[in-house]
């Protein structure tokens, strides 16, 4: 899906995506600075678990947001595609300032949101301004082009990755999540290498980026991001490749970014920040 | 990619799919059909024979179009990125009034113009009115999910499709082609499974839909084109079934449409030509 058009004179709420294993107690600045963006205790948060078929997910993320004294926080329990057609679950997210989207399976978030009501309307209030954040399966959705899996290692393969239809909250960027920690490098390039004009973002647990209504992003977290981006490539050979064949790439230009740094997705340019802080 | 937006008050100009082995001598009604809407004898008609290795193609096309009388036929001899960052291919993209990308390899297409001002060019161009027609791999890699390969046969199982980011001048279909001549129903149900907002589009040789500027499309050509409509799907259980796996699929429209018939894409309704026509 591509994002949808906004309300004249609106911004874009922000768009959020965590590489997974975020801190949850112990100074869990990403999911704080979630909650600000929503209105700290002024918030209403809701909390869409349906990435996973744990049943305690959706109600711990509901207490970890009560502990951050957001008043207004629920779990929408979407289980199957017939929930989405549920009114209430719809109203909900209108009257919401923030959605947070749960780890698990991309797939099932595809599989069951596509097409419905609920996800229609978390496209069209993202474009006139909700705050939508997602971590692990939740973040790799919220793009329109999906990494829905795939293998690890750091060599782009023909087949390496899986691609399917996200969310399309943004369509310039494909995500990848738990990036270092298991070794998506080759997956990643992989993605970018199909059609360069995607630029690919890999984000480390604990690490996510916090894109504003203008499209650049901030770092923020514990670990890093890896932007790779093939606005220069010179040539990809993943069309002659064979399947499970290294593919050659030449020129695609590489970023690691930490905390604090941000990087404009239209301009491609990256501000670090000052020495110091 | 995303649909460009277009100049206001412009019409997009149509888009046009062939499934590929279109007729090029005898009675070459497809073909014939894109010359008259790009008009007739003052048609500019662009060749991309990118998509395929084989240096006798866009030649081929060009004088398949000078035997329908187009007085200006051009083919561009894209074979690299770099070739589509030539300011005179740009420009004669620009002063066309239709491209035509030939069959081949639909990742060679996406690999070397993707990105590029070539396909920038195109994407506009399209939104203000420029016709578009591809065949074969061309088709495959006009919407913005592109299929780039999958296995035959008629059960969807989890793995059957790749799905990669294609052109996008459309965003809510997906197509295949060569459709019922290479067995390939069960790899574009398993495409729709990853993601029900998509409507699937299997297209037999000789035969095309023609898109207009409304997102009605038309049939036209000697088979049939199959549309998988998953807009009342129950479920799907691509999320949890293991690689090679079929796949249960509860509630998908299928219709199956000859020439003439006519299928608008956002109201999902079908017409049908009055008997005796």
């Amino acid at each position: 899906m591509t994002p949808s058009k906004g309300t004249l004179g609106k911004d874009r709420g922000y768009i959020i995506a965590i590489g997974g294993a975020e801190r949850k107690r112990n100074n869990p600045r990403i999911l704080r600075r979630f909650v600000e963006l929503c209105g700290g205790e002024e918030a209403r948060i809701s909390v869409i678990p349906t990435a996973t078929e744990s049943d305690g997910t959706g109600d711990r993320y509901v207490r970890i947001f009560r502990r951050m004294k957001v008043g207004d926080v629920v779990c929408l329990n979407i289980k199957e595609r017939d929930d989405c057609y549920r009114d209430d679950y719809s109203s909900r997210v209108e009257e919401s300032s923030g959605v947070f989207l749960s780890g698990g399976n991309q797939l099932r978030l595809s599989t069951i949101l596509g097409g419905t009501p609920v996800a229609r309307a978390i496209r069209r209030l993202n474009a006139d301004g909700l705050h939508v954040a997602g971590t692990s399966a939740g973040a790799a959705i919220i793009p329109e082009h999906m990494i829905a899996g795939g293998k690890s290692g750091p060599t782009p393969t023909r087949g390496a990755v899986q691609i399917s239809p996200g969310l399309g909250l943004t369509n310039s960027l494909i995500i990848d999540q738990h990036f270092r920690q298991r070794d998506r490098l080759g997956r990643l390039l992989t993605a970018v290498s199909y059609n360069p004009f995607l630029t690919g973002v890999g984000l480390d647990e604990d690490t996510a980026i916090f894109i504003n209504p203008k499209n650049e992003f901030e770092v923020v977290g514990s670990r890093a991001v890896t932007v790779v981006d093939p606005s220069e490539l010179k040539s990809s050979s993943v069309s002659s490749a064979k399947r499970g064949q290294a593919i050659n790439l030449v020129g695609v230009k590489l970023h690691v970014l930490a905390s604090g740094a941000r990087y404009n997705i239209d301009t491609r340019e990256v501000t670090l920040p000052e020495a110091g802080h």
